[in-house]
């Protein structure tokens, strides 16, 4: 099952809103079409939103040929339609960046060459996130205790990204290695992609695993049934400040209360080279839609105030390790990000 | 509006499972009816579910008489049926113990004298709960600082007593003293009862709330935007430990992290003279397709596994005070509770 991918000329993604109940692939060759997909997180996790922004530029650079109209514009305004798609996930950025080299490299000279350079380079990040998981899966894998009972929030697997995932390629290697005994998955409201698409990914993994509400976390780690909590990032800060989706920082004070070790598992990617701290990340507010009405129906009072942000911010005191493709970042992170592969600072995300 | 109510020699009660959407009174003249209501939440809320267990006792005596069976075994069979309908509010084992002792005073001598006095003790727990409703939001309401902020968890409102409520009353009662600036709602998984039931509610007081989801919670404290959290209570033992609906201690660890007090609003009834700690409370499991299923539509895959604790233990270190009708305790509980007036003490619920 692949949630995206570069087939017969478009760009094919699965629908990961209409999960677990229906499997429907859509293909878009019209950049607009990606970036509603990634509004309405038909295409979701930060890794796989980078990798379709990629692209994405490049169906809007094929696009402008076709339609003869001036590339370098056309290539500008798409850059612009998928920096405001989603604003917290630095991956987005990142790949868009490396998009903007690309196009900055290869010029406007032959427009043919510049749509497979960009192709290219979408196919390249498509498959360098593919390695950065199975790498974040072994180091991870490394790092839980034998017979590990996992604690995880929304969904990091396949879905989430251009391979095994991140969170999630860490249980699934564990797995294989026979150390991991159980993982519990947050049903992670609003929009419940613990309990939609986590649960089906670990079922089709055959990985045992038990769906619970949010709030049941607490009673779980009391209880002392929870030997590690693993989630994704959205976005790192130089300090290793975590972005994730909301819940992730009530897991991490939850974790800290009842000692048990809050790892982050994310590719370089996820790393914001350009920004100090938490409080500078910009964080989504989702529409009061997806509180108060599920499958269409009504929960809540007609008129009722709603606040729902997309994410939360985790401080780096309350992160015990940060996984990467890399190796594992153990605090206090600014020295143990400078310490990583040197290409990765060059990259110069663009801040929302 | 009235959650429950005696008319025309019926038990008339609002069934709950349908707001906010629909406002549908139901009434029941046979024990079982109301047993069956109290399993399935259309009545709920711990001191609701006592007095409505206290009017059940009354229209089984009824019953026998006019089925001319014999009383004391049918009243014994509604005190099973009672017991065992949830198992870990007390004030359902607190009111079946004072229907208990009318049984034993009156005796089955005159069925009718019986039923009556059954009824009139059922009416009395009735009006108490009233009092004590009002007292706890007097009570509460000097506890709160001015300008309070306030993050509350389930219904604990009208819809849960037979009065203003518990932790509510104290929301509605600082707001009527203009003490009160705002309330966040947690929605409330898996029943949503903050959703359906507390933010219709404070909807209708007019008291300016914003609901939430449960993740949400830590996000606002670590902004600084909560100034208090208050809760109900299902049971609170000699120590000062409290069950309450699932996600309460989630809230206790969050406000011990954030600096925040956590007060607990309940009527002395929900105190368990009998038991030590919190490790003794019965916790009951609820069904899965709770948590999978809303509305009738499927959120998760088939056939995953699910894990549903109906509430949670928050431990007495973790409890700023417990707001009774008799007055604001702090720890030690233990000394606390044994100041209480006398009468509790007598009173002896059955352990489920």
């Amino acid at each position: 099952m692949k949630p995206l991918e570069w087939q017969n000329g478009k760009l094919r993604f699965l629908d990961q809103t209409r999960l677990p109940h229906e499997e429907v692939y859509v293909e878009a060759d019209d950049p607009q079409d990606v970036a509603d997909a990634i509004k309405r997180l038909s295409i979701r996790g930060a890794p796989l939103i980078g990798i379709a922004a990629a692209y994405g530029v490049a169906l809007a650079s094929r696009m402008s040929t076709v339609q003869s109209t001036k590339v370098l514009p056309a290539l500008q305004k798409a850059m612009n339609l998928f920096s405001s798609s989603r604003p917290t996930a630095v991956n987005l950025f990142w790949a868009l960046e490396r998009q903007r080299r690309i196009i900055e490299n290869v010029g406007d000279g032959s427009p043919d060459a510049l749509f497979k350079s960009l192709l290219q380079e979408a196919s390249k990040i498509h498959d360098e996130d593919r390695e950065m998981c199975t790498k974040i899966g072994a180091w991870g894998a490394d790092l839980l205790p034998n017979a590990a009972v996992v604690l995880t929030h929304c969904n990091t697997g396949n879905l989430a990204t251009g391979g095994t995932g991140t969170a999630q390629s860490v249980i699934s290697r564990s797995w294989e290695q026979r150390k991991l005994k159980h993982v519990y998955i947050d049903e992670t409201r609003p929009l419940f992609q613990g309990a939609r698409l986590t649960a089906w990914e670990l079922q089709k993994l055959g990985i045992p695993s038990t769906l619970i509400t949010d709030d049941t976390a607490a009673f779980l780690m009391q209880r002392g049934l929870i030997n590690v909590v693993i989630t994704g990032a959205d976005r790192i800060t130089l300090t290793g400040d975590v972005a994730n989706k909301v819940g992730t920082y009530n897991l991490a004070v939850l974790a800290h209360y009842h000692s048990i070790p809050m790892y982050i598992a994310a590719p370089t990617s996820s790393i914001d080279f350009e920004m100090e701290e938490g409080s500078g990340i910009p964080i989504e507010q989702r529409s009061a839609m997806e509180v108060v009405e599920i499958n269409g129906k009504r929960i809540a009072p007609l008129g009722i105030e709603v606040y729902s942000p997309a994410f939360d911010i985790t401080p780096h005191h309350l992160v015990s390790a940060i996984i990467t493709e890399q190796g594992v970042l153990r605090p206090p992170y600014r020295a143990a990000l400078h310490a990583l592969h040197r290409d990765t600072f060059i990259l110069k995300p663009e801040t929302a």
